[in-house]
């Protein structure tokens, strides 16, 4: 069941790897690839510093889902596209799925509870930035306009709360996701935004970016 | 033996991370790094995903072809860009060779196949993809127009099964690598290629890219 | 003391990571991050290769130093990058010491000397190259204007070689620090420089680069 929804969570994450590919020009098997590293990504570097070998690599089937991920965004790309919300839906429903169940593995591991968070994080957002970083696009999880991080840090946090206290049972961990969930849509929803690094530079006028180009010419 | 195979295609895919060294306006140093990236990232990558420490690490002898690629490059940079085409031969001959290694280190670890398979083809493309990540390029292997990763993954696929039905002998393992190789000098030879990640875009204009400039001014 | 220390060249390294998030306009958990990622990244890849797991994650007072800086950022951005110099010598002082104890460290886990001087190395520069990656620019690493890596392969090689004479004290490893210290702070004030990569291109003009703006529109 659980293994279920992760298959599902690793699937929309993967989607979101494949249109990358689509917007970037890249291949059918770059989709593929970039589809897993989004899905899969933040789970191998969570494992990789609990120095663990990374569970994805244990079963087989958990590379069914970027597979058929580029299928679908190959197949029906301006469907895909249109569908943007919907996909945004579903990775949010994967990011609180995540960070729950990253920061609790982290924590059967026995790690100190800041780490255990900083895992959980890891593993909902690594993925997305692992994508970005390998498109050579600026990743989107530092855009102070798009809440992406503070739903999963309080998820995680939650979870680490929940733990310690001893209370963490299905239930629980099934209303700290669909708390993450509900915050992350809310805040997609209500355009909430987190201040810039830069305190002062507010008013700096943007200046155009000519890095990430919608499209790469090989 | 074998290592000294090994040397020769490390070598070779350090000559591609110095040449773009060269074309980015890096240093001497940077070239080096660039170099040992290139030529031994894919098995790094492999063993940390194995928990392994990286073998690469165990013997001083594999970062001399990085450094003696980062010597070539700066002492006959025209001529090394001119060898472009020896340079590619070279380089799908170590494509070849670690990607049949690369996925029966993996068997060796008793990974399941398709694990094996991929990290196997890890192992062939992994350093590359790194080069460019790192020097802030897109990377090639994405690029629909050439087929570099498809050899790759046969090679791997043809190991696995070669493993399975137990007749991976030397001559299996050189047959192997060899089809690789020609497979991948075909695809360069007949301009094969990949179809693009989005299906119904084909049409599309290309919009020029400004990210990545041949030229880096610091 | 050791400790404060480290914590102290965290920081500082941290302040570097934050400052690219204000100048690339992220926002305040993505300074953090990358501070994060500058600060602790070189140790986090030396200790994965060790197979290791990370130093960083065992205790949570290693995060604070770049919670610390990314609110020093916000909270006084222009003063901050007035200090440029200022921030310069705090990192030359990071510097000097990571690469010390990033070398002593790999020694004390037996491995070859060569490797122990890559990963003292890699402890130094490795958190800002990182920082760069992330944050999609060139990495000031390779810039031949900037001499960053040499000093801490020349302080990394006099750790291993103390270390194999057996005169590997407080006072020496001190004394190491501080060499790689001043060289780098040579190397600013007397503008030294390094080889480019391609031996034959001095001439050729330089192409305006594109790719790294200084601020990213979202």
């Amino acid at each position: 069941m659980l293994t279920l929804i992760e298959l599902v969570g690793i699937f929309f994450f993967a989607v979101s790897g494949s249109l990358m590919a689509a917007r970037r020009g890249f291949d059918m098997l770059g989709s593929a690839f970039l589809g897993g590293v989004t899905g899969l990504g933040g789970g191998v570097v969570r494992d990789l510093i609990l120095n663990q070998s990374p569970a994805t690599f244990a079963h087989p089937v958990y590379f069914l889902p970027p597979v058929l991920a580029a299928l679908c965004v190959y197949a029906f790309t301006p469907a895909v596209q249109k569908l943007h919300r919907l996909v945004q839906i579903f990775d949010a429903a994967g990011l609180g799925l995540f960070c729950m169940t990253g920061t609790m593995k982290a924590l059967e591991n026995d790690v100190n509870p800041v780490t255990a968070v900083l895992l959980g994080v890891i593993t909902g957002v690594g993925g997305g930035m692992l994508r970005d970083v390998i498109s050579n696009v600026t990743p989107d999880l530092f855009n102070p306009r798009d809440v992406y991080a503070l739903p999963a840090i309080l998820g995680a946090t939650a979870t680490a709360f929940a733990w310690h206290f001893d209370v963490l049972n299905i239930a629980v961990g099934t209303g700290i996701a669909g708390l993450t969930f509900v915050l992350r849509l809310a805040s997609i929803r209500f355009g909430w935004s987190v201040p810039l690094a830069a305190g002062h530079w507010h008013r700096q006028p943007n200046i155009p970016n000519h890095g990430d180009g919608p499209r790469r010419n090989f």
